[in-house]
């Protein structure tokens, strides 16, 4: 089996993306799993690469092309889709040490970011990569260019023709769907109903073997406290998730509770292994414990060591993982910029990659 | 300044108090920093140093008093305030190696544990120590024996005569206070109102101050996904949350961040040192991240490695700290049991004293 081709694309190229991009590629064990091919453009990566020199950090070279025949992947050059829509103009001199851009949402910088999505897409469709892995966008500087989406999922939708997506949400091996996500608490406990668990449920079963896992282990999240123990406070437990349980292991589908999960430690029985990936009723009680796990904040330095998560978009017909977290306008041109949800994303999508492919 | 005394109940001797008791005073450590008296049976503990002599690990001695002015309290020698309620041959022979007891919920427990709970309170009352430690009790045994509580915290409310007071839980530091806990999530909904919240808040001020925080730094987290981004989904941050912490800052309340804090990320940022609390609005919402960092299951070898926390009952006249887990009846006798929470709980206690002696 060939390695993967992986198509990254730049996110916004005023953003965090080009930095963390070239410090990614910078792990010589990237290249051993798959084959990278960034979506975007020469100019912010070679403004990245500049940064990393000044810092000391290892000087990557560029290959500028517009096939994906022509790319090398060879570690130490990085292979570029060259969409050329910036140039080295559009960025400022360099300072020692260097000093964040400043320069935040932009109608230029919209309009290259959508473009790299765009082409990663058509480039997928094509199978001309394998997989594809998305920095982040600004939602208000694609809008400034005029391209009216909230956000990545819905380019991707609309862009493959897809009515019917979800997200998974990943940190390592704690992987969370949710039963409905922005939502207020009430309209979540409303949403509740046998008919969507149940969707979910047969996604969150599909999206573990679209990563590979054969026979995924399921936990069906409760929505109340002790999951209301018994109906003594709240009875959507016994009146709607239980009953689409049920139906789902009629279906063969395995979840080995039989039964909701406590919500307070059905992440932490996860993290130990006892699940594959678990059902959330509402967002916060899927994004809480990926943030405790995911988001870890330095005291002493006084900066985040990790915003580590992945964002994957299932029901698509093309792989997608992306980053889980934003631009970072107030960070990027700084170089000290953290790679590891990029790695965790292009990890992910070689995962799937290599389940497609078997 | 003295060490503070501390008055540390057994549990239910059938539970895994006994042992993990002897196993966290088999820490010099904590002779350093506190004067250490269990208030239980001598007979529970024999068995426990027992089998925790069977198992290679240092053997301590008993110093069996009725009064606390015959404690020595010197590293190697257990004393305990022995109330006399179980014998040794309410044990079973100790097999090679140690098996669970098996005994489980009994009224002949529950009356003992009751009893030294009791105890505590009242040598606490009289202060003749000045805080206590719990270990866990089974709800079913005390009531076998005829208490009707549900718990500890209306034990210590009822003989302290205390009509309003709360929990606070704690991991390290990370510190949670709830505005509700056993009710449905809709009714969790009901109850985030401008009064309560206030309450809420002041309690988590005043809870920092008792564990010798000067000017505590509080977070008060959103009830909706983003705080509701601004009335989109869900008006209870701008309708109740808000006025709430408005008239907290009036009152010179700390609250760094002057807004509710979307609740994803605060426990995140609180683990990283933004606050010294969290005000929660619901159970899972604080009990989630407080599990996924307390409770760590070992996967390569089948068992729970951690399960920390700290349950600290705030609005009594004494200080009293305890264990955040169960009589875990299915392990105890093995000798295996973890003592972390117990550990926690009692430096919370000593921090809670020494604040209070100042």
């Amino acid at each position: 089996m060939s390695l993967p081709i992986l198509g990254i694309t730049l996110g916004d190229p005023f953003g965090t993306g080009p930095e963390i991009t070239v410090k990614a590629l910078s792990d010589k064990c990237v290249y051993e799993r798959s084959r990278p091919l960034v979506i975007g453009d020469s100019a912010a990566l070679e403004y990245a690469i500049e940064v990393q020199k000044q810092l000391g950090n290892k000087e990557l070279k560029l290959n500028s092309i517009n096939d994906v025949s022509a790319a090398k992947f060879e570690y130490g050059t990085i292979d570029v889709f060259d969409m050329n829509l910036i140039s080295r103009s559009d960025f400022p001199e360099i300072t020692t040490p260097p000093k964040p851009l400043g320069i935040g949402s932009t109608a230029k910088g919209g309009e290259a970011a959508f473009n790299y999505v765009v082409k990663a897409i058509e480039l997928a469709v094509e199978k001309k990569v394998d997989a594809t892995v998305t920095n982040a966008i600004s939602k208000e500087a694609i809008n400034m260019a005029g391209h009216h989406y909230s956000g990545h999922t819905e380019i991707y939708a609309d862009y493959t023709k897809t009515p019917k997506y979800t997200m998974m949400l990943a940190h390592d091996d704690l992987r969370v769907v949710h039963v409905s996500t922005h939502v207020s608490l009430r309209e979540a406990c409303d949403r509740v109903k046998k008919q969507r668990v149940l969707d979910v449920i047969r996604i969150a079963n599909m999206g573990c073997k679209q990563i590979g896992i054969e026979n995924p282990k399921i936990a069906v999240a409760g929505l109340n406290p002790h999951c209301g123990e018994n109906g003594m406070f709240g009875r959507e437990e016994i009146e709607e998730i239980q009953p689409a349980i049920d139906e789902a292991l009629k279906e063969g589908i395995n979840i080995p509770d039989r039964r909701p999960t406590p919500p307070d430690t059905v992440f932490s029985k996860a993290l130990g292994g006892w699940y594959d990936i678990v059902v959330a009723m509402y967002h916060d009680q899927g994004h809480i414990p990926l943030k405790v796990k995911g988001f870890v904040y330095n005291k002493a330095e006084g900066h985040w060591d990790a915003v580590a998560g992945v964002n994957i978009t299932l029901g698509i017909p093309i792989i997608r993982a992306s980053v889980d977290h934003g631009t970072g306008f107030d960070l990027s041109g700084s170089g000290l910029c953290n790679e590891i949800s990029l790695v965790n994303a292009m990890d992910y999508a070689i995962r799937m990659a290599n389940a497609k492919a078997k």
